[in-house]
């Protein structure tokens, strides 16, 4: 299990994502009342039930004239019906009005249908014949141009499921039942610790041999842009002790922790070291078939997550993409069938063939090009090293494990950042 | 220009939309200064410049052996060059070493490199002779593995450019060169103002014949979602000078305006009236081939834009998706080559026939499921005034104008909601 340099050997992205996976607590976060405005994008955590029917009253759905179908029935451009002409309906208003027989009432989109009457003719199909008389040009069925009560949302039923990132139309359905408080999770925490001798805040002038903090910024960014809370726990030299505090603090107060940098061979083993040694379970895995990203560390600590990243800023956006957004999904109490978390992707032509060996799933950043009329994928080259290759880059490319590389001109698909 | 009922004729969506966004001025909105941590998402309003070199100094990207590359050349496993080591290079400490020929220094990653250095050896080639001397089995290149300074960012480059929607990896660039404010754009201020006499707020019981406020909601998260701030301006009655008072004192606050609902005909008429009253221009178009949303009124005052959205949930969402999110991005500064408005979009086949006249653009509502490990778009049932049938749905798909319809097992493009 171990290479000649004494690192365990690298296991396939899919297998380290199973492991993190499996070894996740069942459990949910912390449920917390918001304002339906305030609930955008956040997950529903309980069902929310209608106490009513939606509509409460029968609503035509277009401008027209409230009839007894029946009266319509056979009834042509050539053969109008004749309908008489009740009261006028007005919007917003309970109307007394019984419909009889062989009478119409004129009403808007959205008024209520008068008792009597069970479908509307739209104002299109009907024409004056005098002040008191209409013709109808052509016959409608019973329930023809209108929402019956409790056709949007019977009393007791579910309008939104538990489990659903909620959307604008969500939120509607809540205000229109009534609803203007739901239960969702909490947005998972998440602890950002930057470790590195070198590393100094971004605010500070580095001196010669030291580098400014971009990780952390990276990692607050993508930690924001999947939902949840980062929580920067500051920059900690390449101590053991320090590292381990700052690990054993963070459980406290996170859902997951992410440890940034520790790039050398000594540090990597430390972090390695302090997630063994608080252990329950401890290390997962160390080291991934997967470039950037190899020598990437996953391990679990009292149910809690802990991602020991490499510090090549490409490894981090990576890492952050293929391990810690499905992990941190997971958490979040999603459920979905079809979740968003792949981003947008985009089909492009690739302009130039790139290898890879097998055994490895590599991941390479593109810029996106319009080439007579077509979408060119054009490689960016440069070490995963320097932020400016993710700056530049529109997205990625993924070349699977067993695949040696993609031949120029072929079709891939950018998942765009 | 005018049907049988006085109405506009509907003209195509793509013309509804060049004449919006034609009609706007050529002006970006106000910039702000804000803490790059709080950019996440906006638009960059001014070249991000690099005042410095990134990195200051040459650096090795990975773990090994600084060396003089001419030193390493035609070294292999059977013939290793010999090094003598010079004293090692430790993490954010500035060596004085100068690298004489023949030597070597243990150097980290991310590890400052020597003067007389020019590449780095991994440890993986290189093998212990004693502890004053090393084998290295195979040669490296001037450069190899060694970021050389300015090589991520130059001083005086641009970083990140005005007209991105800032990412993640922008922010850690800016903190990188130690730029912790950016300049951005304001977010743009949509007002919402809701019409309707049988309107009622989320929070009241609603009498017989009136309904809550279901699209202020949608559309408060629909412009949260997009980027901008919504503004909701309450519930007017159905009443020219009411309508007309909000619509002017929002066009102090609002870079955009959407009056939503004024279903019945005479509504209708009466926001058209009132854009067209306060004019400069005013109405742009009245009546769009589009369903649901073929009611839609487009207009322009004073510079600002203003929609006149349909009642109908299901037209205030594909209205805003296809006219008022353009206009949004194109008011918002984002200069982008593919910008991501239209969201994450899914392959499947379509679970059954579905006819549309020639001539309209139609969106119709779908569910997901999963047959046969194929994705399969099964189109929901139901009136467009339903906002459950919105709730139910995982995404739209769009029949276009000159399309008569879509056959079952075509393979249809999704549009996740």
């Amino acid at each position: 299990m171990k290479d000649m340099l004494g690192r365990a050997n690298a296991i396939p992205a899919e297998a380290a994502l199973r492991l993190l996976i499996e070894g996740l607590p069942a459990k949910s976060p912390r449920e917390v009342r918001v304002g339906i405005s305030d609930s955008l994008g956040m997950i529903c955590s309980k069902d929310v039930m209608s106490a009513e029917d939606l509509p409460h009253f029968a609503r035509s759905t277009v401008d027209g004239f409230a009839v007894n179908a029946a009266d319509t029935f056979g009834a042509s451009e050539t053969m109008p019906a004749y309908v008489t002409l009740s009261e006028e309906i007005f919007m917003g208003k309970e109307t007394e009005v019984v419909l009889a027989r062989g009478r119409a009432c004129k009403i808007p989109t959205g008024g209520m249908l008068p008792r009597g009457a069970d479908a509307v003719v739209m104002f299109e199909h009907v024409q004056a014949v005098d002040e008191t008389m209409v013709e109808v040009l052509r016959p409608v069925v019973p329930w023809e141009n209108v929402i019956k009560p409790g056709e949007d949302a019977k009393a007791g039923e579910c309008v939104v499921p538990a489990g659903r990132r909620i959307r604008p139309q969500d939120i509607g359905a809540c205000a229109g039942i009534g609803i203007t408080e739901m239960d969702v999770y909490e947005r998972l925490r998440v602890s950002i610790i930057s470790t590195g001798d070198e590393i100094v805040p971004a605010k500070a002038s580095p001196a010669v041999g030291q580098v400014r903090d971009i990780n952390s910024y990276v990692l607050e960014g993508m930690i924001s842009a999947a939902g949840a809370v980062p929580l920067r726990k500051g920059i900690i030299g390449d101590e053991y002790h320090a590292i381990r505090t700052a690990v054993e603090s963070s459980l406290k107060d996170s859902a997951a922790i992410i440890v940034s940098g520790g790039t050398s061979v000594g540090t990597k083993d430390m972090i390695a070291r302090v997630i063994g040694d608080i252990g329950d379970p401890g290390v997962l895995f160390h080291g991934v078939s997967l470039k950037p990203g190899k020598p990437m560390i996953g391990g679990m600590i009292k149910g809690v997550p802990i991602f020991g990243l490499p510090g090549h800023p490409a490894a981090v956006s990576v890492c952050f993409e293929i391990f810690i957004l499905p992990v941190l999904e997971r958490m979040s109490g999603l459920k979905e069938k079809f979740p968003r978390h792949k981003g947008h992707c985009i089909k492009a032509r690739l302009s130039k063939n790139i290898s890879s060996p097998q055994g490895r799933q590599e991941h390479i950043r593109v810029v996106l090009e319009e080439k007579d009329g077509e979408l060119v994928a054009v490689p960016v080259l440069g070490k995963s090293g320097l932020i400016t290759t993710l700056v530049k880059a529109d997205g990625t490319i993924v070349i699977p494990l067993n695949v040696n590389g993609i031949e120029a001109g072929e079709e891939v698909e950018v998942r765009l950042f």
